[in-house]
């Protein structure tokens, strides 16, 4: 396949690049992300991913011939950049030398199963939470991710990145309005809190086609939320911690979900 | 009480403020840690801790006065900086403009509870990981953390701060060699591993006076350990994630122990 040499920091698809690490707006606009990393981007290939743009160090292709030519398999165009310019474009300091324009999945179109099991996250912020989670989901077997509006985008390389790719993989749902996303959904929903008098986790019988809400790292859930939700639930607390770490949260409700 | 103005980056303390947070070295040396924030200082002053050196920002003491003086009734000396020099010294770029130099507890010599239940952590890299264990554990109530001598420094700025100031409060042990330690401490010792025929965490019962050890996030557990412990268990996996965040399998584990 034809390589073109990327030389300048003033080419388009280096532009471009930088606006997909950088700028939620622009991943919106353009319906693409950056995906990073030889590991990342052999599962998005074998799960079936097309990479429309496929860009690479001059280094990588020395150390990792034969990884890179299966990679160079799934790709429309390929492009070589110096180590240097590549730095510019990766948002991590010690890159891997490949990284690649994917388009975005339609999350909000999707339908939900009605005997799934599904983890909400109303305004969740760090990225690095987010990505947390989406590993725990996929390792204990969640059918997927419900997030609302204001939730960080899963399609940042920070929330990518913790996610060591699972966010590529697990099913996520988007909404306009969670609140309502949920009550139409015909899903039984859960209210994760930390106070009050809510059932703890571990005497919950979760059954079949139900959803769990976890909320804001420093707000929790809003007050719309819990009050549209069947049950709140809440994980027992010992010593002065006042709450936990909102993917260890996630985690144990899960996990108490799906066992 | 009289405070003592510092304007230059020469000053001893700030000198010393500064090898305190970036070197565990120095840390070891001195016996002594860095602790940042208003909250984090008031826990460690509820907890009887007396500072023997405070310092405070500028800017901190007219938008915080009542905070500052009750602080400051814990504190042997007291220093002032520019909100400029505060920021050389504090391991945060949005500080609160507090700090102080602490005593490191000793770690070594202490002694476990027969009936308690512990998490031991066998050469742990990640500050971040290593502050949230501990963050779990209070708030589920374990009896302290067992520390294998490789595993990260937890007075470090970044693991103190993942830990929301719980590593100041939890128990915790360290040791020269972890397997003998572990073997010699008459409690029940359970290996987490990722692979083989090991035992579910749901599985298991525990009882009084157990531990159960957590590995390298890269490579788990040495062989060694995992021969020397009574039991091998794991937490399922579905999907194709191929491990846990060691914070999340932590958290699981500990979930299970204090169940």
């Amino acid at each position: 396949m034809r390589v073109e040499d990327i030389t300048s920091r003033e080419n388009a698809w280096i532009k471009k690049l930088i606006r997909l690490q950088n700028q939620a707006k622009d991943r919106r606009k353009e319906q693409a992300f950056v995906l990073e990393g030889l590991r990342t981007l052999k599962d998005a290939a074998e799960n079936g991913v097309t990479f429309e743009q496929l860009f690479f160090s001059a280094s990588v292709y020395s150390a990792h011939k034969d990884d890179c030519e299966a990679l160079f398999s799934h790709a429309k165009r390929l492009y070589r950049l110096s180590d240097e310019l590549f730095l510019k474009v990766c948002d991590t300091k010690t890159p891997q030398g490949l990284l690649a324009i994917v388009p975005m999945p339609d999350i909000i179109h999707k339908s939900l199963s009605p005997i799934g099991r599904y983890l909400a996250l109303e305004n969740l912020q760090d990225p690095a939470n987010l990505g947390a989670i989406a590993r725990t989901a996929e390792a204990l077997g969640l059918d997927g991710l419900i997030l609302s509006k204001d939730t960080c985008d899963p399609f940042c390389p920070k929330a990518l990145r913790a996610s060591m790719g699972t966010l590529c993989r697990l099913p996520l749902y988007g909404c306009e309005d969670l609140t309502d996303f949920l009550r139409k959904s015909g899903l039984t929903r859960y209210a994760c809190v930390v106070h009050g008098q809510s059932v703890p986790i571990r005497d919950v019988t979760f059954s079949d086609g139900c959803v769990s809400v976890i909320g804001n790292e420093a707000n929790g859930l809003s007050e719309e939320l819990i009050r549209s939700c069947e049950y709140s639930i809440t994980i027992p607390m010992a010593g002065r911690a006042e709450s936990l770490n909102a993917s260890v949260a996630a985690s144990l409700v899960m996990w108490e979900m799906l066992g």
